[in-house]
């Protein structure tokens, strides 16, 4: 069995957020304990992961060193996350299976994912990224092309395009591997985002994928028999914060669109990763679930978590 | 017939030296141009590539943000670098290979090599990095365990250690990929440098691996038929600077060692290449040519360069 495990970009800082390096591979190890013991159950997995956390810190990086150095766009930031946590991943993955008493080899990915350059999310962006600004040192980036909401008392936050991921340009060299028994990091922060041109030439975008759109993307390319979505919490919630809240157990897809659609699930946080399962669901007719990182293993056997199964 | 083309970190940025996005794009494209030729030859190729600018600037970044966010360690801008330079390079060599008629998948694979802790360059660190520094600024770095050197009126240069590459740990994740068919990029910067503890854990390490002779390891490890070093000149001369200057064509390795022992190659520049490729061709009994990067055809062909053959 392939299951593919989305882990958020939050799973690779400290506790309190911090992103320092050692934070970051402290927590993945975390992170790769959890995955080793689902390998040891005989599962074959595909690591993705989020970045959010990551790409901020470089976007700081960019705009205290603009007068020196060139600043990278969106889809360096993302690519350079790819490296230095596909690097970190593989580092703790090995060493928790070799205490586990297991070699595989693993590897890490730079994968691009092409979008569509007519995407809505293109001409009104609407993903807010890197750290509140004052309204001088916005309109200087407005100047140069960039977007930003007035965001009251805090300041002003960039906003960029977070366009739907349409393919997973590198899924082949993913499942090349995979297939000869590598465990594989890939498709890091959705992707780095792509856009073809007329001329068939790819160029990178500033855009942000959704990390969990893209891993949905990525299981279906993969052929993963499972993906599972890894968050800080054991179920989706309905009625979240209600007296009637109620954890979702397992649900028929159809039900949980349902839900979705009452608004049951917040846009930034559990609202992608529902409709992401839901998609992978429906176009596979595969499970999905959502569960947390401490749970992936009872999880991908259907066992725990919000459990969706096909309706 | 598979080649093993390593490319400087320079052939990835401006004739001026500047290392913009678009910098690193426009010379990407160059370069790859060049690597499609070879591969319209019939030739399955393999890249590395240099990252001594890149690093460069990332350091600055580092340097000018501390205060606000944590600085990475080399390792981990090595690990960035092959993030962006595989993502440039993969776009630049698939749009070379299509107007060329030819598609080709193509993949990039973080790389991580191992070198020895007890390695002299960690006692003795000699590899200059980064930008020259007045020295209250060096100081104060010098007091968080950096290394320094005065270099008198351009200021204080950090120097790190250069330790010797003793396995390219990604090896079997290329090998994998390029006997699939893809044109792999990989182990950019020398790899990702990395000690393995006594428990067998795997750490970064605050390195730089030699970027020639991490390919010359990289070309045994993927049983390469030929490395061929593109540079920036089409052969590597004898007696450089004076009269008796002379290119050197066809030469066996014993020759060219000798040539090396009595210091006609530059350390910072050819030496390290001539190394490269001397230790390629004495371990695998096959061609090693250093030439220049529109060259790399006839260079891969033993036709042009300077062709080192086992003696």
């Amino acid at each position: 069995m392939r299951v593919l495990v989305a882990l958020g970009g939050n799973a690779m800082t400290a506790a309190d957020g911090s992103v320092g390096p050692g934070d970051q591979i402290r927590a993945a190890e975390t992170a790769m304990s959890a995955v080793a013991d689902l390998v040891a159950e005989g599962v074959d997995v595909v690591i993705t992961h989020g970045n959010g956390p990551q790409v901020g810190n470089l976007l700081v990086k960019n705009e205290l060193s603009a007068a020196v150095v060139p600043p990278v766009p969106l889809d360096w930031c993302g690519a350079q996350t790819q490296g230095t946590l596909g690097f970190v991943l593989m580092n703790a993955l090995e060493a928790a299976l070799a205490q586990r008493g297991i070699r595989r080899p693993t590897a890490a990915v730079v994968t691009r994912t092409r979008v569509d350059i007519d995407d809505p999310g293109f001409r009104k962006p609407t993903k807010p990224i890197g750290r509140f600004l004052p309204e001088d040192e916005a309109q200087v980036l407005m100047e140069h092309g960039q977007h930003f909401e007035n965001r009251g008392e805090k300041g002003w936050r960039r906003v960029v395009a977070s366009p739907e991921p349409q393919e997973i340009l590198d899924a082949g060299a993913v499942t090349t591997l995979a297939d000869m028994g590598y465990l594989v990091v890939a498709n890091g922060g959705g992707g780095i985002p792509v856009v073809r041109s007329d001329d068939g030439r790819l160029h990178g975008v500033e855009a942000v994928i959704d990390k969990d759109l893209g891993a949905a993307l990525l299981a279906r390319s993969v052929d993963a028999d499972r993906l599972v979505i890894a968050t800080d919490v054991d179920h989706a919630i309905v009625g979240y914060g209600s007296d009637a809240a109620e954890p979702v157990g397992e649900i028929g897809v159809e039900k949980l669109r349902s839900y979705a659609a009452e608004g049951n699930f917040a846009s930034g946080s559990m609202g992608p990763k529902v409709d992401a399962i839901c998609r992978y669901v429906e176009q596979t007719g595969n499970v999905g679930v959502i569960t947390s990182l401490g749970n992936i293993v009872a999880g991908s056997r259907g066992e725990s978590g919000t459990v969706v199964v096909p309706s």
